[in-house]
């Protein structure tokens, strides 16, 4: 049984005089840290007082990249072709890990942003385009994939490292794909269920699907959201009721 | 006597679907390529590939940091507080860096761009800001310097390594200061005097200031440009009054 | 029988230090310019130069808004919600159209650039949504539109003014859908074909389809390209045959 | 004695994802709205809802126009040429006019924005850049201008109207220049003696220096500022004052 989890949220997502997140509050209870690289989000400023924190907190330190669109926060659908987006990709984390050297940390880890993420789900070749980008430059640095999509695949498939990351807060079909923001019950707002379903997931390694299947998961690294003005509450009472049950929030890369 | 001298040419420095210069061509000439990093110039597709020609043609990659100004290509005066300013550099760097480190190749130099350059002329406060921004990442990374510059001075006094740089196709005052592009004179056009002042500079060690004067100069790297119809031409004819004289092209820091 | 016929070119996608195109001289042989706004090419000072030359030359000013895209030139597709992308198209008509009382000309269309409108021509949700902006401010103002796109049915149904644009140097299918660039035939370079093209569809409103077929068109206005060396040469042999053949460059909006 | 007063507070200062500033509140206080145009805040997504939003509660819309500066919200110096800059405050203005058209409501005024304001206190030619700019396209369009400052002076000499602006929360010295930030007692923060400042400017046409001597003001709009947490507590108690002392809040040129 394992004894630790990794939780994981994203982080740096100010930009100039905008302000977006409680990242000073939020770093205090994770244990990976997804950090924009200026694209969708952040700039040079927030992502060196990013790393900084994360340094302070022990918190692992990943890239976050994105489409290029800080109007649309890298939440639409963009076509770009194959080289132009595994530079954007090798790009951004070379301009994250540069602070990473800054403050003498190791990046542990990338996850892919917003739609970039999204599209990789189904789209085998944007997939492949992303696992390329990574092995290009660091074939060593984990990718965050969500159980059973693409990128999973790909970077199975290609030797690149992965964990898989479940969402805490968001409703599963049987098939371990999310249910839609647009259907019913897709997300999970009540914090005591979300801990009980991280917990069951540690302990079990199991997670009921939204239509009462078990379902069984290897839930590596579990995604919080740190961006709504209820997200630092229901951080504490999952990092609470983790504490509770035994288990130890940290991350097993760092 | 010296028998090399450095080459150095803005490179990288087309955005998107605009072309700017022939680096493909240039490359053949030089033995050091300051490359744009997307903030006056530049995108990640450019940067790719300018690493990647000059690593074929064995030309030293340096970076070209400048103010966040597309639009105005790093050529408008800003005034950005210190750790901004900082932060800006050093993720260019970063970004820069990481695709050397795809192709292998170490970074050789930096060098700031346009109206972050001309300002570290004279403004200390900035110089310092150059300086210790690269010092807090790559402490052993030569900037190129204007001799008897703010930024010169700054280095010295804070050992960056730097390389003192001079620009063979401009007037000179007597206090090695540039004669401004206002003023008559202040270009030379001519491919013939220029390569052959570069060639006093090597094998005497000295320059003709517009005023008659002959000033000693220990210049380290020649800047040429490479973004005009005829500077292809003349980094020809220069290249080959060096050769015939003697002096070989190349980078010492490569 | 026709006697006119307007011939229109991209314009005024230039940016900052970057030169596309040569509008200077190819002004001087169409009746219609597109004019970029800034989001995939263009900036203010490009745009009140090309408004000037336009005007000097009595060519019409339109606006050419893009989806908000100047690393890709507006040749991604994006997906963007409707509400924001009519904004964005009314943002960059006002910003053009304020030019164009700078010099006191009437703005004479609007044509969607790129992937704007290459997704207009299936998208029946997009089309409207391009349609409805230009009703929300400028009514009476004709968009350029392919034959039979859905941006043609859109404006013909909800009664926004429109004119047929046929593409001078593409072949079409006989259903008018262009052949994709991808497959042979797809485009015509020689000038004299093209200017042939052009007259039969202007005297007999005909033009063959890459099968042989002849498909009947009412074009309005046809598209020449300004962007490639040989640009300019084709636009000045097609006027010339056009004037051969009786046949006035002119735009009839304007 | 007057028994009006403007109050104008910056306005649509916000950015796709990023919220700055309560204006669906502070609206419902004031008389003019300065809205960002998209250079150092703004999307044209915002300024569709902030001009909506003015026209429902009568007031005034007037164009806040920046450097083009959005990672430092146009709060840094630059130095642009005379065109270049002019065409940016244009582009700016038509920009936002359109919103203006569509909503039917017409533009009240122009403000220029951080410190494209700032520069033009005492730099003349950047005022006169900015005058010329208005009159080339809006020569009947007010512009807010600090009194005695080039913008003033400028703005008075060349026949453009304009309007004496004063900061009801910030010290003057008496010359009338602003008290810097950096200078104990630069800042009023105390509601009631800013509503006590505004009613004595307006019932007598005096405020106090911070040396204690009575200068005299013919104040003609008052900024608030919107974008911290206190300032809509101190807008309704300035209202609420003005109210008691007979005075209404009212754009006397909307």
């Amino acid at each position: 049984m394992k004894k630790t989890i990794d939780l994981n949220c994203d982080m740096g997502e100010s930009f100039g005089q905008y302000k977006l997140g409680n990242d000073d509050e939020v770093i205090q209870y994770i244990s990976s840290a997804n950090v924009a690289c200026g694209f969708h989000a952040g700039d040079p400023n927030i992502m060196d007082h990013t790393v900084k924190i994360a340094k302070e907190h022990g918190v692992g330190v990943g890239a976050h990249p994105s489409f290029p669109d800080l109007s649309g926060f890298g939440r639409r659908n963009m076509d770009i072709p194959r080289d132009e987006l595994m530079n954007l990709i090798i790009y951004q984390i070379g301009a994250l890990d540069i602070f990473c050297q800054k403050y003498g940390v190791k990046m542990t880890h990338v996850k892919p942003h917003g739609n970039l993420n999204n599209m990789a789900d189904s789209d085998e070749q944007l997939a492949i385009n992303i696992v390329d980008a990574i092995l290009s430059v660091r074939p060593d640095l984990p990718v965050f994939v969500k159980p059973h999509s693409q990128l999973h695949k790909v970077a199975e498939r290609k030797g690149l490292p992965f964990k898989l990351e479940i969402f805490a807060d968001r409703a599963y079909h049987k098939d371990f794909s999310l249910v839609s923001r647009r259907e019913e019950g897709a997300v999970i707002s009540d914090p005591e269920f979300v801990a009980e379903r991280i917990i069951r997931m540690v302990t079990e390694g199991k997670v009921k699907a939204i239509t009462g299947e078990e379902i069984e998961v290897n839930g590596e690294t579990i995604c919080v959201h740190g961006d709504t003005p209820t997200a630092l509450e229901m951080i504490k009472i999952i990092k609470s009721r983790l504490k509770e049950a035994g288990i130890e929030v940290k991350s097993p890369f760092a």
